[in-house]
C-alpha cells in the first residue's frame, strides 16, 4: 500500500479512537513536529495528544498492531534530533500538565509530563519551595521531555542535574503495560534501580506518563549574583580551578565569549561590554568578599552585583537567551555540549579556539564552565555544502578532543541522532565496550519490538 | 564426585592460580565468613582476597568455567544476606584498599573497593573534604560494599545515599570482561545509566574493582549537635513534620527509643537518661533557635548541646553502637529497615508499638527518623521455634504496613535472602510488576550463566 493511503488509514483508525480534536494530521500541524530547537529534522504521519495514560497506553498499543513506531514529545527542544522521526506517531505529551500533588512534609511534588519546568517552579514559589534544574529552554521544555534527557542547566553547578531529583516514574512501556519506577520516598532500595535507567532514555525505552521530583525550600542565605569580564578566556578556566581549590561551591558558574555577547546585544537591543570573557555567577553573600578577591586576582575588570531581584532575573536571561541569539547569527548552527575534567578546560578553550580559526570559521562559546560543560555554537550556512562539512570537521575535533582528555561528548543534550557515533567512540576509548553492548540488550528486553524512537541513541551507537 | 572431593580440587586449582597466601580454605578462616553482621549463614567452599583486577578477572573465569557461584565481600556489614553464599567462592575485596586519586578539583576520590569509608574519611579530611554516606558500619563497611548495597546513613538526610555520590564505577562482568560504567565527570549523558544499576545491585550483577565518589568540602558553616528526650514517640514525628513544614531542613535526626538507650547505657556502661524518645539533632547555627523553639514546641525535655567535637562524637557513636548494643540483648535479633513517607512516620509508631504488645516481643526502635527510615530491632530466642515465629510474624507485620502506607521495606539495607517475599509483594502493590519482570531480564542479560551471588534479590523475587 502506497506511503500515503497508509497514513490516511492511520490516521482514520486513531480519529476513530481518540477523537477528532485529538489527532493532528494537515500538513500544516505536521509542520509544527518537522523540527526539534536544533532543526534536526523528521516528518511524522500524524500527531496525537493525549490527555491521559489511557489514552496513552492504547496509543501504545495500536502502534504496536500497526508496526508505526512512536515519539513522545514535550516542547520539542531536544538540540540532538531526540524529538522527531520521519514516518512516526508523535505523541504530543503537553494536554497532561497538571500539578496532582505538592507535598510539604515529603518536599517533592508529583506531576504530570507536560508541564514545563518555568510553570512549575511559579507554582512551587508560591510556597517557598523549587525545582533546581533549569536548562536554558525552562520557559518551555516539558518535565518529560527534561527526564526523558536528563536535562542539566546553570544552577546544575551546585544542584546537580534531573537524575539527581526524580524519584518516582509511571511509564507506560512498549508491551502497553504501565509500570512504576522508584518510590515518592527519601529512600528506597528495593531493587535495581529502573528508575534512573528511565532519566536520561531519550524516549526509546518508553513513555514518561507522571513523575515524582524532588523540591527543595528556596535558599535561605542571600544569595548574590554578579557579572564580569576578562580580556582573556584562560582566566575563566583558571578562576573555577582556583575557587574549586579554595572550595568553594559557586551556585552559578556561566561564561560568554565576546561573540555571544555581541549577538545577544543585536538581540535584545542591549549595550553589554563586549569582552574577550564574561562571567555570570552567584555566591552566597558570607563568600562574595572571598570570591571577588579571587576574580580580582585574575584580573577580573568591572564587576556589576545585581541590586534587586529584577536586575539579578536581567543578568540571568542573556545566558538563557544566548542559544536563541547566536542561532540568528547564521542559517546553520552546531551547538556542542561536551563536558570536559575542569582541569582540562583551559586546554579546551584553547583547542576550540584552534579550531574554530583552522577552519575559518565563527565559534560563539558559552555554558557552564562551573561543571566542564561549556557550549561552542559552530555556525555554518546551511545551502553551502562546503561550510557544512567545515562545521562537521570542527564539532568531529571538538568532540574527540573531549573523549582524549577523559570528557564526555555529552554533558546535557544528549545523543539523539546527533551523536551516535561519538557515544560508541567514547564508550569504546573509555573501557565502556562492553557497557554499550548491555545498553544494546536493555534497549532490547524494554522494547523487542523496536517501536519507541526507533534507530536513535544506544541502537544507533 | 562428592562435595569434598569437589571443593579440594577447587581449592587446589586455585592455588596454583592465586598462591597459598591468597587463598583460604581452612575450616576456621571459612568460619569467619560464613555469617554476615545480621547472622545469615552460608558457609563458602573457599575464600580468596584478590590483589588486583586481573586476579579478579582471573577468578570469575575460573568460577564458570567450573560453574561455582561467587560472593564479592567488603566486611561482611551486610544485615541481609548479601554477602554469604553456601558452597560459594567468596572473593574478600578488602586487599584491594588504595586510594588512587584525591581530586581537589574536579572534587572526587578514585579508589579501590576495599577501603573502609572512616579511612577515606580520614584521609579526606586532611585537605579539607568529606564522603557523607556513613552506615552506621562505616568503622569497617568497604566502598565496595556500600556502592553494591546502596547504603545510607545517619547524615543521608542531608546528604542522600551511596547513589548520590558515585559518579563511575569499574566493574569486572560475569563474562569475565571489564567495563566502566560513568564517566568521573560533573556532569555526562552518554548513553543509559548503567551506573545506577550496579548500585545497589547487591553483588549480583559484576564485582566492582574501583569506583569514582563525589566529594566535597567540610561543612563551611557551623553545625551545633543536640541531644534531647520526649516523654512520648508521637512528638518525635510531629517534630519532624514541623520541620519539614517550616522548611527546614535537619543535617541530622537520629531517634533512640527507651530500650535502644538502656542497651547502650549497659553496653558502653554510660548513664543516658532513659526517656521514652530521645532525638540527636545536627543544625546549622543559625537555625539553632528556631529549631530549639519547636523541640520545646513539642515538650522536649533537657536540651544538650555539644560543647565540642568530641562530646558531639560521643553523642553520635550512641547512635552508631546502638545495633550491637541492641544485638547483645537477645540471640537473636531481626532488623527492620522499612521507609515510610514522613507524614505516615506516626502511625508507624503506633503500629510497631502494637506489634510488640500484640506479640510479647522486645521491639527496641532506633535510627533515621528524618528521612523515615527507622529501624525496629525484633528481638528473639535463636533457639526458640516459637519465639522465631513470632519475631517473623512481627516483622512481616511490620513490612506490610510499610507497603500499605507507600512506604518501601528496604531504605539502605536492602534485600538480599531476607525480602526477596517482601520486594515482590512491594513492586506487585506499587504497579511495578512490570519492573519486576524487566530487573529479572536485566540480571540475565548481565549473568547469564548465574554466577554471581545467584538465587537472591531480584532473582529470588
Amino acid at each position: 500500500m502506497p506511503a500515503t493511503q497508509t497514513s490516511s488509514r492511520l490516521v482514520g483508525e486513531l480519529v476513530k479512537i481518540f477523537g477528532e480534536s485529538s489527532v493532528m494530521s494537515s500538513p500544516s500541524s505536521l509542520e509544527d513536529y518537522r523540527r526539534d530547537m536544533a532543526d534536526y529534522e523528521g516528518m511524522p504521519v500524524v500527531v496525537i495528544k493525549p490527555a491521559s495514560e489511557a489514552e496513552v497506553v492504547r496509543l501504545v498499543q495500536f502502534a504496536t498492531k500497526n508496526r508505526v513506531p512512536i515519539v513522545p514529545r514535550g516542547a520539542g527542544s531536544s538540540l540532538t534530533g531526540a524529538a522527531v522521526l520521519e514516518g512516526a506517531i508523535v505523541l504530543d505529551m503537553r494536554k497532561m500538565s497538571k500539578i496532582l500533588k505538592v507535598d510539604l512534609v515529603n518536599w517533592y511534588v508529583q506531576v504530570q509530563p507536560g508541564i514545563s519546568l518555568d510553570d512549575l517552579n511559579v507554582e512551587l514559589k508560591k510556597k517557598g519551595f523549587f525545582f533546581p534544574p533549569d536548562p536554558a529552554s525552562s520557559y518551555i521544555c516539558t518535565v518529560g521531555g527534561a527526564i526523558a534527557e536528563g536535562s542539566g542547566g546553570m544552577r546544575c553547578v551546585k544542584y546537580g542535574t534531573m537524575k539527581d531529583w526524580v524519584i518516582s516514574v509511571r511509564v507506560v512501556l512498549p508491551n502497553g503495560e504501565v509500570a512504576r519506577f522508584g518510590e515518592p520516598l527519601a529512600k528506597n532500595r528495593a531493587g535495581y534501580d529502573l528508575l534512573h535507567l528511565m532519566v536520561g532514555s531519550e524516549g526509546t525505552l518508553g513513555i514518561i506518563t507522571e513523575a515524582h521530583l524532588k523540591i527543595i525550600p528556596l535558599p535561605a542565605e542571600t544569595i548574590r549574583r554578579l557579572l564580569t569580564t576578562f580580556s582573556e578566556w584562560e582566566a575563566v578556566s583558571n578562576t573555577i580551578n582556583d575557587l574549586r581549590t579554595s572550595r568553594i561551591m559557586p551556585n552559578l558558574f556561566e561564561f560568554l565569549d565576546r561573540e555571544s555577547i555581541a549577538a545577544l546585544n543585536q538581540k535584545l537591543e542591549q549595550n553589554h561590554e563586549e569582552a574577550e570573557a564574561t562571567l555570570l555567577l552567584d555566591i552566597e553573600e558570607q563568600l562574595l568578599e572571598k570570591v571577588v578577591a579571587i576574580l580580582r586576582s585574575h584580573g577580573a575588570g568591572k564587576i556589576t552585583i545585581a541590586r534587586d531581584e529584577e536586575e539579578a532575573e536581567k543578568m540571568y536571561q542573556l545566558r538563557a537567551m544566548v542559544y536563541l541569539a547566536v542561532k540568528s547569527l547564521a542559517s546553520g548552527v552546531q551547538v556542542e555540549d561536551v563536558a570536559v575534567p575542569l582541569d582540562r578546560l583551559g586546554e579546551y578553550f584553547k583547542l576550540v579556539k584552534s579550531v574554530a580559526a583552522k577552519y575559518g570559521l565563527k565559534i560563539p562559546v558559552n555554558g557552564h564552565a562551573g561543571d566542564g560543560n561549556v557550549h561552542p555554537n559552530i555556525l555554518y550556512d546551511r545551502d553551502d555544502p562546503a561550510s557544512r562539512t567545515k562545521a562537521m570537521a570542527a564539532y568531529e575535533e571538538i568532540c574527540r578532543f573531549a573523549i582524549g582528555v577523559g570528557g564526555s561528548v555529552t554533558g546535557e543534550h544528549g545523543i539523539g541522532i546527533q551523536k551516535m557515533k561519538f557515544l560508541r567512540e567514547q564508550l569504546v576509548s573509555h573501557e565502556g565496550k562492553e557497557a554499550l553492548r548491555l545498553m544494546k540488550e536493555i534497549k532490547k528486553i524494554f522494547d523487542p519490538e523496536g517501536i519507541m524512537n526507533p534507530g536513535k541513541y544506544v541502537e544507533g551507537a
